[in-house]
């Protein structure tokens, strides 16, 4: 297998890429890494690692042109001629590479990887696929998590289709349960999108395993195996689970520090709060799969540290390892009659 | 002013409301409650906290027929003739009373309000508006919550006119800012109706403080004062925030039992817990306002105990006495503008 990194991508890279691959190299004895970057900034950290004793595991493919996390996707991909991202993505598209990691720019990755490897025939939109942990101990896949702004019940389906293939595939999971995210006792009808999305996966029989509605308070209950919502729903989910997170953070924090006793009650405490970050640590929930390109492309947290872009290595070895897309492919034909099915519902819808 | 009070809405009902509106009866000398509901049931409880001594200040509108929460909005809207809760709108509807409160089913409470408040003319449809906390202190008011799972940009203008009267008037904002909640990095654009929204509300000279987007992730960080959005975006944001706060209580709850020592430390630690605790009471929080009815609607949590009810009456209180609705009215008059920008708008990008 060989995976193709644009080394330049992320709040600290090229450093943490590197450590991350160091170690993927140790565990993946059987993939090759093709490092897209500054060559002056790569080697002295691939010295630091000591990784020239895995040279011929891996080559370094220079280059002087970065894109920015501050670029303008728009911007970044009229001006990605020569960039580590697009250089990466290319290789792939070449059949150089099986897939390609970055933790750059969200947007400009996510723009050049459809313009470059396209969507899979029959797939209208990829969408973004991630873990989020869940009480239960287990975790669920959840997409999409912002790709597409706009949707068609038609999307939604396709959406749910890959996942149910991903999670059998990647996570190994038997019959994965799906949920389909709606708003509840306010407007317990949610809208016509919604509703269109959940007959069709009711009726379809390529859907195995669809249970129903889902609401955001349960999203972190492990329900489901698979969670289906729209990339605006889902980007702010997301996101919203982020920030709520660092808001308690932040407020446990503050009130800890308020006295004596509570900082004497922290520090005996201490292994709890370490046990929690253990349990639920972000960095083992990175790698998020632009799924339904015609090859994966895996995307990184901006932020995340060498062992956070180790576990999105380790997805993008899990996802080429179980042949998702080509798995995907074949779930496609499937497609067309999601999609009949889906006609004949919004056909009736009209006659009301 | 003149409340009246679904006595036997809500998981608690009604010995919490009954408990709640004791407080409001010291609290707010000026208030008239109405109180729908079983007589057999109302008198012992009212007899309990001693409320006879302002026997001049409430009356009990005997009825026997109670919408359950668990009905389905519709069914109980059909069904609701001589319940609780459509005599407590209908005495609003009558100017019997100012505004009306109830802790029970919230889409039949929703639905029979439209059905029997209606929509202030000019206003499409009424949204659910609440507080919610901020990491500074401070609170932001956030709408829809969940009414419209459908909607149109000038819904959302509506919304954010709305939203700036209550603030002005209720919470004593000056200048409030607002915020449009949109997806991010993924997809920087969002979607068209997104987008149309922004243009209407920055070229409008009504509103007078749009700050642009804001993402998930900083919803809790009171950023600023409003926060409009969708009520199939906002229900799901607002569920999130429950779910991942409920998901780490029972985190931390899992890892401070995890042995003797973190045991300990929850001990030394109570205080950090109870600060925390009481920042963020979410009955302090409760009691989402239905804007744009012709009268006011306050809906409380349905698990709420006493004083999170008495902090629902609150609401109403202060909506009341600071005219929100009057304003409104006057306010709509500006809305044909805001509505004839937005065409102008959407008709320039047909042009695209």
């Amino acid at each position: 297998m060989r995976l193709s990194i644009d080394a330049m991508g992320g709040d600290h890279a090229p450093s943490i890429v590197i450590e991350g691959m160091a170690r993927a190299l140790k565990e993946f004895p059987n993939v090759f890494f093709l490092l897209f970057g500054k060559e002056a900034s790569l080697t002295p950290l691939l010295k630091k690692h000591d990784l020239f004793r895995f040279k011929d595991r891996f080559e370094v493919h220079n280059t002087d042109e970065v894109i920015t996390a501050d670029m303008k996707p728009t911007v970044a991909i009229r001006r990605s001629k020569n960039s580590s991202l697009r250089l990466a993505i290319e290789a792939v598209h070449k059949k150089d590479a099986d897939a390609v990691i970055s933790a750059g720019n969200t947007g400009a990755f996510m723009g050049l990887s459809k313009l470059i490897l396209k969507t899979i025939p029959g797939i209208d939109r990829p969408a973004i696929a991630a873990l989020i942990p869940a009480l239960n101990g287990s975790h669920t896949l959840m997409l999409d998590l912002g790709a597409n702004a706009e949707y068609a019940p038609s999307h939604l389906t396709q959406f749910a289709l890959m996942a149910q293939i991903f999670s059998e595939d990647v996570l190994k999971r038997n019959n994965p349960s799906i949920g389909l995210l709606n708003i509840g006792a306010e407007n317990p009808k949610g809208n016509i999108a919604i509703q269109t999305t959940a007959q069709v996966l009711r009726e379809s029989s390529w859907i195995k395993n669809f249970q129903g509605f889902i609401e955001g308070d349960d999203l972190l209950v492990g329900k489901f195996d698979i969670i289906v919502t729209d990339g605006f729903t889902g980007n702010v989910a997301l996101k919203t689970m982020e920030g709520t997170y660092r808001f308690m953070q932040s407020a446990l924090k503050e009130h800890f520090s308020a006295s004596l006793r509570t900082k004497l009650g922290y520090l005996i405490s201490r292994p709890a709060f370490k046990g929690l970050k253990t349990a639920y640590d972000p960095r083992k929930y990175n790698g998020a799969v632009f799924l339904g390109l015609n090859s994966p492309a895996i995307k990184s947290h901006g932020g995340t540290d060498a062992e956070g872009f180790y576990y999105a290595l380790r997805v993008a070895v899990n996802t080429v390892e179980n042949n998702v897309n080509t798995h995907i492919v074949k779930g496609i034909a499937h497609l067309d009659t999601l999609n009949a099915a889906e006609s004949r519902t919004l056909k009736s819808d009209d006659k009301l």
